[in-house]
């Protein structure tokens, strides 16, 4: 593929060391896409589609984010591609929890990365650390639980 | 080392194949322990302690459990064998949820493993997919969050 591109094996392994690196580079060209996360109009609807989406990603066959979340655990290029491409990633959500602020369902002191973790930190344990198949009630289960966990204060400095 | 044990190096990988095997079965074979959460006298003191045993285990220079997570993205075995471990874990720590449920502090019909997933995701999350440093108050904020989650509902079935 490289020597129908034109240019040379060796350039190709002096500029991304291994597979890791220029999948992690590929992803982040491709990454600087509009994407954001759905509106559905609730927080609960914005973490459950954001979970689905999560899971579809995870589950596809082949899955280039379970392939690059492996490739994150062989090579140290891949790592740091993959932390830059998470930060971007959670950046990209605090927008659902704007939204729930605006829309009066958090408070405006809200932790947004750390309900954002507790959103989705369960579906990536389950299907990448844990291993286990897919569960179809995950994704919404997940998205209920920082909802009602931040409707107890969970997410919000000063109580407790 | 295989050789100062009297074994051949020969018959180790056609035991085990690989390195993650090898570590596999160590730990299956230490594990086979009586470890057990520690019992603290609450839900929310429970899931903390079991977190910053976690959190410990993880950022421990070398961390065995790091290492063996690693090692199921590079091996098949390693990665059965991971699994196994993971079940083990999470049957011991649902002792935790029966306790509590014994005190009165959770409905007797709460899904423990789904609380516990709940409970113990962030953590990983965060120190094995997201690489970040070790925040000294995860441990503590995740088990919260995972008890509030609990308090409105999150874990059993029939109330929403």
């Amino acid at each position: 593929m490289a020597a129908r591109a034109g240019v040379h094996r060796a350039t190709v392994y002096r500029r991304w060391r291994d597979v890791g690196g220029l999948l992690t580079d590929l992803l982040e060209a491709t990454g600087d896409d509009d994407w954001e996360p759905r509106d559905t109009g609730s927080l609960l609807g914005d973490l459950a589609a954001l979970n689905h989406e999560n899971q579809a990603a995870l589950t596809a066959r082949p899955s280039i984010a379970a392939a690059l979340l492996t490739a994150s655990f062989r090579s140290e290029e891949a790592a740091r591609g993959v932390r830059r491409l998470w930060e971007d990633r959670y950046a990209r959500c605090e927008v659902i929890v704007r939204r729930a602020v605006r829309r009066g369902e958090l408070p405006p002191d809200t932790d947004a990365r750390g309900l954002l973790i507790a959103a989705t930190a369960p579906l990536y344990h389950q299907l990448v650390l844990l291993r286990m198949p897919a569960d179809p009630g995950l994704p919404e289960q997940a998205a209920r639980t920082a909802v009602l966990a931040a409707g107890a204060g969970a997410f919000t400095a000063g109580d407790d």
